[in-house]
């Protein structure tokens, strides 16, 4: 891997000096910050995140705050998901859609109350299109990036770390609900919710003050449960089929081409900017898809650019994330193909660096 | 420096291939995207800067297009730079900012035909400010990132190596100006300007085709010019007084405190979003400005957070950029100063993660 400089462009957190004092090695940058990707090894972290415990500094999940009056209007101006129903205290996973379709951001959002939302975001200056839209519809909504650094406790004994720094009431919490809960007197927003599949809880650090309080507090309560710094695992994440803005999906993909049909109700969701454009896709339904890609042989290096997917030499899709996974002994792949070549058990060949590569169209991601 | 985990989200460039075989060492990420910063070591990069030519991948400075009726308009919204008298042809530095006049990002824009911009911007997702005002107006133009990468060709020796591969009327470029210049064969746009102080060229290379093909025709004219692959060199920008935005500048800065107040027209670009906004401070001057530091004493490290600026044990304002400069033998910062201190001579301390360090504001920077 080459070296990261850094510089005050690439942020720092308020977990930052903790990440550092537990031997982070590398990093990447995600929202303008450092988000950590390696402590022991990924494959080391990976085995530990799916029997224990981890920390992970994501304040790189930046938040986009809306705020007043057309704070609703505007939220269902960015995504073809019906948010009709929603009630203060529901996390909701949102594609956000430009008026082409075209994905801008894949968020999970907040419904604080009726007229405040938080939009924790993926790998692109939400703010940027959300602000533009407020200011051309001149909607009554204020619209800016709080100083809100979410940290993830991740893993199986997620619940019992949690409780023993926050009380056993967190335990009570729903999947993708959210509560406020008092540390050290601070009011703080948990969610039960994080980018792996091992269960666990997303803690919204309001402000810089506290940071490393909070993080030391994780860890003394910890120390039992052999908690360590961790952060979102490559493998774990293919294997669970979370998929990553700006490497499986960009603008140029609709919400149905990435899989996400199931969260978009195209023919409710009025007002929604993308609905027009999205109208004829989630009916007759996409061209191409993100698949879930097994590729035989020996583990693949990082995927640092779009492998070719091919069939009868004709490229029929791409690769976009790859990692071997020891738990299922394969190289495990997220891959957008051709509806041609999107049926479970299609083989098909990669075109890895390294050379070309037997694979297979998968049923379901592994985990 | 922690080593950089590499994914397709961290886009490479149609130059990777020859950034790679020149030995690069580090990287940066800006607008999603790979930027090197260094190759043999950042002093002996500098050196080489200032004293050969060098050719850099600044594919990253992507475009943001206008283009339609409209897109002089929207030009205009965009920033308090009043551009009725642009001419094509013209390269213009443009403050870009919100409707409070906040900075969201200082690109140079391109003026390529009455209906039609490129904005070469910095690191922050202009398009999708951009693209939220002209949908929020319902403009008439079509706003994207055309596949653009610049290619930098900066240093005394460049106009020697650009007329070897384009001719010699290259030569007659003038600063800030660009033209259309014959690439075996492909129309290629050039203007002359760069990130650097040394004088030099930027290539804005369309497609991704050709890319590995101008990258060796410029390393294969210039073998006799000692031309290496080179970057944006930390040192000899903060001595060039070269802002970079993220670092030196956020959205929570106006043009004026970013001392570009020499760039805003705001009486007379009407039509500008912030323009309300900044009648004020463009009439009464900011509370806070950019200056020069020199800090004294023994290197600095880099400066990957704000460093404090006291004055009688009260803060004043802000480092955001430092590095040793061999030539001017101290250590040259950028900093935002408050008013009360930004004075020419005024006598400061800087609080740098080593310890407190005495420095000084300059009347002017270094190049």
């Amino acid at each position: 891997m080459p070296a990261l400089s850094l510089s005050r462009r690439l942020r720092r957190t308020p977990f930052s000096e903790g990440v550092e004092a537990q031997g982070v090695t590398a990093y990447t940058v995600y929202n303008h910050m450092l988000l950590p990707t390696v402590f022991r090894s990924v494959t080391e972290d990976y085995r530990h995140l799916k029997e224990a415990v981890q920390v992970w500094d994501v304040a790189c999940e930046r938040q986009v705050e809306l705020r007043g009056p057309d704070a609703g209007r505007l939220m269902q101006m960015l995504t073809p998901r019906d948010l009709r129903g929603v009630l203060p205290g529901q996390c909701l996973y949102v594609p956000i859609v430009d008026e082409t379709g075209g994905m801008l951001n894949d968020p999970v959002a907040l419904k604080l109350a009726e007229d405040r939302w938080w939009i924790s975001i993926a790998d692109s200056d939400l703010l940027y299109w959300v602000k533009g839209i407020a200011y051309g519809y001149r909607l009554d909504v204020l619209v800016d990036e709080p100083d809100i650094s979410p940290l993830a406790i991740q893993g199986p004994k997620a619940d019992d770390l949690m409780a023993a720094v926050f009380g056993d009431s967190v335990r009570n919490l729903r999947f993708f609900r959210f509560g406020h809960f008092d540390f050290n007197g601070r009011d703080t927003i948990i969610a039960r919710s994080g980018y792996s599949k091992q269960g666990g809880f997303e803690i919204y650090h309001d402000g810089t003050d506290f940071g490393m309080e909070l993080w030391n507090a994780l860890f003394e309560a910890g120390k039992s449960m052999d908690v360590r710094a961790g952060c979102p695992n490559l493998i774990e994440r293919i294997e669970g089929g979370l998929l990553s803005y700006g490497n499986d999906m960009t603008d140029d993909h609709t919400p149905h081409e990435c899989g996400l049909g199931r969260f978009c109700d195209t023919q409710t969701a009025i007002g929604c900017i993308g609905r027009d454009a999205l109208l004829r896709v989630a009916k007759e339904g996409p061209v191409q898809q993100i698949r879930a890609i097994s590729i035989d042989g020996a583990p693949v290096q990082s995927c640092d650019r779009w492998w070719p997917i091919m069939a009868n030499g004709t490229k029929v899709g791409h690769i976009s994330s790859a990692a071997h996974s020891p738990d299922f002994d394969t190289n495990v792949a997220i891959g957008m193909v051709r509806m041609t070549h999107w049926d479970a058990g299609t083989a098909v060949t990669v075109n890895t660096p390294d050379g070309p590569r037997d694979a297979r169209v998968e049923e379901h991601f592994w985990a």
